[in-house]
This record gives structure tokens, sequence and C-alpha cells, in this order.
């Protein structure tokens, strides 16, 4: 017995529905899709073609077509809206909640968005998408949803009751009641828990819990996340500048924010520049992957020309092309390694954050510790097991001393100023440092070398 | 006006705070942490000594004590518990749901354990806490709680809310009800919304929706969290193996899981081997660095060597040192692209998913393709634009050519071995993909030039 699900994706079952598609057998087709979760039929919908696809969307109930459709890859997605009618989407959208209807219209040019908006003739839902489609669409106004249920404080349970049932078939899931007064502010929250358990008559005011953590509308998705975590919330009201309420966000939608700004900096780190998946085409992967390789490419032609200028000292002391590996990959790893604590504690800023003076200073006794010990085992294996003159041993331990403390800078100072013009730093800990590092740690490494060897 | 939180930490309020804990006025420090959130009182808490900490504990309200434990630092928490007393230790656990009291206990070694223990008075709890306890931390046992609602077919909607009533104090947040029958196994849910909604003498098996999702309790976290983001759930039931009910999991819980895999990753990708944070001391965070730091270093002497053996080649052809960088950074970039993406589609496997060989002939494809182009592009430049013979221009972009196929093959192979052997595959995107990559790229340039150029 399985109890996760009583369902189970197969690559034997895709087959089978292929087959299906091909021979028209709309029967099986249904039969064989009953019950299952529109996120499972999202994923098959993902593996199939697109004209399998829009098939199976075209011949499944119109709020299950929908309800998939925002369920879909944004690769798989876009085709399929590509191919759809202006009058198919507009359908579909009436059947979505506003924050998915307007991600939908988010895939189209400002044109083809007005032709499908003009087939939309739910007026409220219209004019809820029209109001979303104003905000950035990676702040709380962009991933809220104008799906909610609200109370007058002046009402009773019976009333607030009545509301729910109004607008049960609106909401979805319900999590807290938002008290608001007759100028649409919001004042507080009610659980359905306290509804449940509080005599009919009692006024909501005199139940509402004013404690309520609420965010603007242009807050940044990221922070909303922070903060949900932060305080455990399942939803969260967004009011505008007046504290007007104008919608919620739910902690499904923060789920994939987490995820996907997660993944985002980690293919930053890995240096691919789009948001690719291992099913993507040879091309594409390709082509995510050549602009960082390129410019590490560049960064190494760079630092030959850089090498050929000290050809003179290096053909007087030829080991020291030995240890340009070394020096290159722990500079690397070290600018890396600081890099990537600032990116983390820029995503989690607290008001007890260390100022950035505070910052370098902390970072540059760290690399003065971690340069001293790693500096000092160089020498001491460069004399003493590789058999060189000591002050080659000093040359290239204080060398590696030296890029340690600068790749540490550079690691420090490289995210500070990304996040500054508002550029992802986790880029800073990707390609980007790895190819200045070693630029610089080369410069540094035979800089040392023509002072102390007196090439 | 600020709508997002009536309070604001700041560094100003905790000076305050101090010296209020330093004059031990009792009323200013009640009056200042009165009306603010239980996250907030933990962060401030996080920013003290020890000793400030308890005072502030003791001090305040046994149940907000209880919920600021749980919600402090790992590093604060660890320190706390040790300079508390058993008796104090297990009246708080008492005070907590069981999930976070299981979390408090695995903080001890097992005697210490027991002896709190032995002071736990509330039987339910501590038989709840016990059964926790038997599982891994990581899996769907070990992050669920025992406090949820649950309702027998037979009942109706009146003896439901009976039960809800009963538990309210109990179970915080309630977000589903679910359904077992006499034998305590997990039939459906019930929506508190439904509950709302319908009338007091409908029973609860004619209105349980029966497609519900639920996970075994040995299910690893991480594919919990998958899970729930997948089908937007905000609280999953967990069910042993005769799909009898035993605990929920909130997503308040899943959120953390989420963040925290990303964050274990990240660290992965940057070569730091514990989970420090920006405030931590500098030795603290030099160590966390310096093992990966030792092991590129030896990588690096290591390349040293491997380098020496081609002194003579070298000698008679100083630009092949020039080209050294080129070679290991493009190595190194490579391996992390290549690891990354199959570190990432590892995390979020799906039926789908391609088979290893498939995967390889695809990487292979896309460094054949990736490795073309890097190494024509080298290859012009070196002979173009630095004026080079074009046989050494084959050397360094046929060698580039062959270190990326490498490189690629590498960072593909490796995080499916680690996978394998059950270690977190991110840490092949790190440096030790760059080390091993640095250490083979240099063997197949040096290679490749002895042959091209006859060395």
């Amino acid at each position: 017995m399985e109890p996760i699900k009583k369902f189970e994706l197969s690559k034997e079952y895709l087959e089978r529905l292929q087959t299906g598609i091909a021979a028209s057998d709309t029967a099986y087709i249904l039969d064989s899709l009953d019950g299952v979760n529109v996120a499972d039929i999202a994923a098959i919908l993902d593996e199939l073609d697109t004209s399998e696809s829009l098939y199976v969307l075209r011949l499944i109930e119109s709020q299950l077509a929908a309800d998939t459709l925002i369920e879909l890859s944004d690769t798989t997605l876009e085709k399929i809206l590509q191919e759809l009618e202006t009058k198919e989407i507009a359908s579909w959208i009436e059947l979505m909640d506003s924050d998915d209807g307007a991600d939908i219209l988010n895939f189209f040019s400002e044109k083809e968005r007005e032709e499908v908006i003009a087939e939309i003739d739910d007026r409220l839902k219209l004019e809820q998408i029209l109001e979303l489609l104003r905000y950035e669409e990676d702040t709380a106004g962009g991933i809220m949803a104008k799906e909610f249920i609200r109370a007058n404080k002046n009402w009773n349970i019976v009333q607030t009751i009545n509301e729910i049932r109004r607008q049960a078939e609106n909401v979805e899931k319900i999590y807290s009641i938002y008290v608001v007064n007759n100028k649409q502010q919001l004042l507080g929250r009610v659980s359905l828990k306290k509804i449940i358990l509080t005599a009919a008559e009692t006024k909501i005011e005199d139940i509402i819990d004013e404690n309520i953590i609420s965010v603007p509308v242009y807050m940044d998705q990221e922070e909303v996340a922070t903060l949900m975590r932060k305080y455990d919330l399942e939803s969260v009201p967004v009011v505008n500048a007046k504290n007007k309420l104008v919608g919620r966000i739910t902690v499904d939608d923060i789920l994939d924010v987490v995820q996907e700004e997660a993944d985002e900096d980690i293919q930053a780190m890995a240096g691919v520049s789009a948001d690719i998946e291992e099913s993507d085409s040879v091309f594409t992967i390709s082509k995510a992957r050549l602009p960082w390789l390129l410019i590490g490419v560049i960064g190494g032609l760079l630092g030959a020309k850089l090498i050929g200028f000290f050809e003179g000292g290096l053909s007087k002391y030829l080991a020291l092309a030995s240890f340009i590996p070394l020096v290159a990959a722990t500079g690397g790893n070290v600018g890396i390694q600081a890099s990537s604590l600032i990116v983390q504690s820029l995503a989690s800023k607290s008001a007890f954050d260390d100022t950035p003076w505070q910052r370098f200073f902390k970072g540059f006794l760290v690399a003065l510790l971690n340069g001293f010990v790693l500096g000092g085992f160089v020498f001491l294996v460069v004399i003493y097991l590789y058999g060189f003159e000591p002050l080659f041993g000093i040359t290239v331990g204080f060398a590696l001393f030296c890029v340690v403390l600068l790749s540490s800078f550079m690691g420090t100072v490289t995210p500070l100023v990304l996040h500054r013009f508002g550029i992802n730093p986790a880029i800073a800990s990707g390609p980007f440092i790895t190819t200045t590092n070693d630029l610089l740690g080369l410069a540094v490494y035979f800089g040392v070398a023509m002072l102390l060897l007196n090439l």
C-alpha cells in the first residue's frame, strides 16, 4: 500500500496516454486523467508535445483546464498560450484566481494582452486583474491575490459567516478573516477557528486580533518571504499607502518564491545565465552556459598576456610557473567563501547586522588568519618537501598570503556593490569573482616574485 | 505610518534593554517587551549575552518564554539550555507543541535527556514527545507535530465542533480536520470552511474530501517539502505503515526546511563546512573555511609537482605557462555548471527524469558544442591576436576543448556518485570539483602539448 498518492506518474502511463491522444480516444484520456491532481496533470502536459497538450486541455473540463494551465512550467505555458485563441484564454482566465490571471496576461505583449482583456466578460475579475497588472511582478502587489474574506468590524458572527458563504466559491482557502473599518482600512484579523467557537451574536470587533503583520504593496517578494518565515504566517494581508486592505499573499506562493530565489542564487553561483532545466534542448543549455564561460576564457586570455609580461623572470625561475594554479585556485576559493557569507546575510538582513566597515574589518581578520595558515603551510611544503631554496618558499608563501587578503576583500566588496546597484549579489559568488581574482592573483604573485627574487 | 510592524528592532532599543537588565529594572524590561512578537524577542535574545537572555526568559511569562525558546538560533539555544535547570526546561517543554519539545530534547545527551523527561508531569505531552523522539530528525516523523484535530467519520458537525473546542488550546492553527475510522486510519479531510458552511446534523462522512495527500513517517523532509510545494498544501497528515494517522506537518515548518536545504547547498558550493553566520567569531568563521581552502591548496601543490614533471617542455616553450590559468579556470567553470544542473534535478526528481546514460549523452553533446566554440575562439585569439604559430594555437585550443569535455564529464559524474553514497551532491559544485578539475586539466593540457608540440 502506498499511502502518499493514489496515482503514480510513470513513463508507461505517459506512453499509453500519448497512444490515446494519437487515436483521439477521448473516453480513454478522460478516464485515465480522472481523479488525477492538477499538479500531476500539469507535469504530464509538460512532457507532451504542444499539440498533444492542447488536445488534452480542450478535452477536459474548463475549470480543470484553467487550474492545470497555471501549474505548467513556463516553457510549456508559453508555447501553449501562443497556440490558443484569444477567446479561449479569456474564458480560462475568468476561471482563475486574479493573481494567476494576471500572471498569464504577463506572458503576452501589450497588444495581445489588450486583445485578451477585451474578451474577458467577468467585470469584477477583470477589474481585479487590471489592478494587479499595475504592480511590479516581484513585489507584494505582484504576487498577492484579490480573493480573500474581509469583514467589517461592526458585523457579528452570523453576518461574517454569510460573507464566507457568499465568497466560498471564489476563495478556495481561508486562513483568516481580515477585519476592516468603513474606509476598508485593515484593523486586524479573526481566525476561522474563533468564528466557529464564538456565539452567533458576538461582534467581530470584540474578538479581533489587532496584533497583525501586514505588508505594503511595494515590498519586495523576498522580504515578504523572510517576514512570513520569521513570523510563521500562513497568509499575510497586503495594504496600500493609506493602510487600505488590497490583497493577500498565501504561503504556497511564498514557498515558490523561496525556492525560486534559492535556485536563482545557485544558478548565479554556477554561472548559468538563464533559468534552464535538464529537459531543455542541447542548444538551450549550451546558450545559457556559454556567456560566463566566454568571460572566463577572456579573463584567461588576459591572464596569458599578463604572464607574458613576466616571461623574462619566468625563464630565469621556471618553477614560478608550477605554482600558478595554486595561487589562482586559492584566490578563487577565498573569494567565493567571502562573498557567499555576504550574500547570505544580505538575503536575511536584520537590524543587528554589522555595518560595511565592521564587515571589512572582520573579513580582514579572518583573511589574515587564514592567509597566515595557508601561506605558512605552503612555505613549509615548498622548502622542506619540495626542496626549493628558502627565498623561493617565502615568495610563494607570501604571495599566497597577499592573494588571500586581496581575494577576501574582493569577495566582500563585490556583492555589496552589486547589491547597491540592484543586481543579484549571488553573481559575485560565481565565475565573476573567480575570473577577477585569477587576474589579480596573478598580478600579485608575479609582483611579489619580481620584488623578492630580484627578477 | 509603518504598516509592516508596530515594532522595529534597533540597536538603540537593544542598548536600552541591556541597561535595563544591568539595573534589574524589571518594570522597564517587561514594559519594553510588551506586545513584541516572539520571533522578535528571540532575535533580541540572540544578540544578548547568555546571562542577560536567561534573566529575560525567567522574567517574562512562562508561555512566552517557552515560545521564545524555540525561536532562538541554535547557537544561543544551546548556550541557554546548558545554563537552565532540568526542572525549568521540563516546565517550559510542557508548554510547547510536541514537535518543539522533541527538538529541545534533541539538544541533550541521552543522560541529560532522561533527567529532563523525568521532570515532565504532563503525561499526554510526554507520551507524544517520546513517540516523536523515535523518528529521524530530518524525516516526516521528525518534523511532524502531534497536535491536530481528528474527527471520526461517524461524527456530525456539532460533535466535530465540540472536538475543536476541546482541543482549541492545544492546536493553535487549524487548517483541516482529518477524518479517521474507528481504527484511527486516515480516510480524508474536511476543511474548516466546510464545517462553518454545513448544517449542524450533517455527518462528517457526507462532506469528506477523500482526495487527500498524506506522507509516511519515514519520508525525507526534503521530499515532503517538494510534495507540499507541488500540491500547494498548507498542512499534510503523516501516517504510519498501517495508514494510521500519527501527526501533521504544517507549511511554516516546511518553509524553514526549504530555506535550510538551500542554505546548505549554497554553503557546500562555497566550500564552507559548517553552518556559520556573519555574527560568529573570527575563529569560528576561519575554522569553517580553512578545511576546503587547505584541500584546494594541497590540490595546488600537487599541481605544482605535476607541472614540475613537464619542466623540460616548459623551458622549450615558455608560452605554455601563460595559458595555465585559462585552462584551469575554464575546467573549473565548466565543472560547476554541469554539476549544478545535476544537483538541481536530483533535488526535484520526477518520474520523467533522464536516465544516467541520457544525462551523460546530453552533457556530452553540450560539452562538445561549448568546447568547440571556446576552443575555436581561443585558437583564433592565440594565433591572430597574440601572433603565435598555428601549431601552438591548435595545442591550446585543442587542450581547452579536451578540458571542457573532461570537466563536463566530471561535473556530471561526481554529484551522481555522491548522491548514490548519501552525501549532499552540492559539495560537487564547490571547491571539490574545481580542485579535481584543475589537476585533470593540467594533465590534459601538458599531455596535449607534449604530443602536438613534440616536447
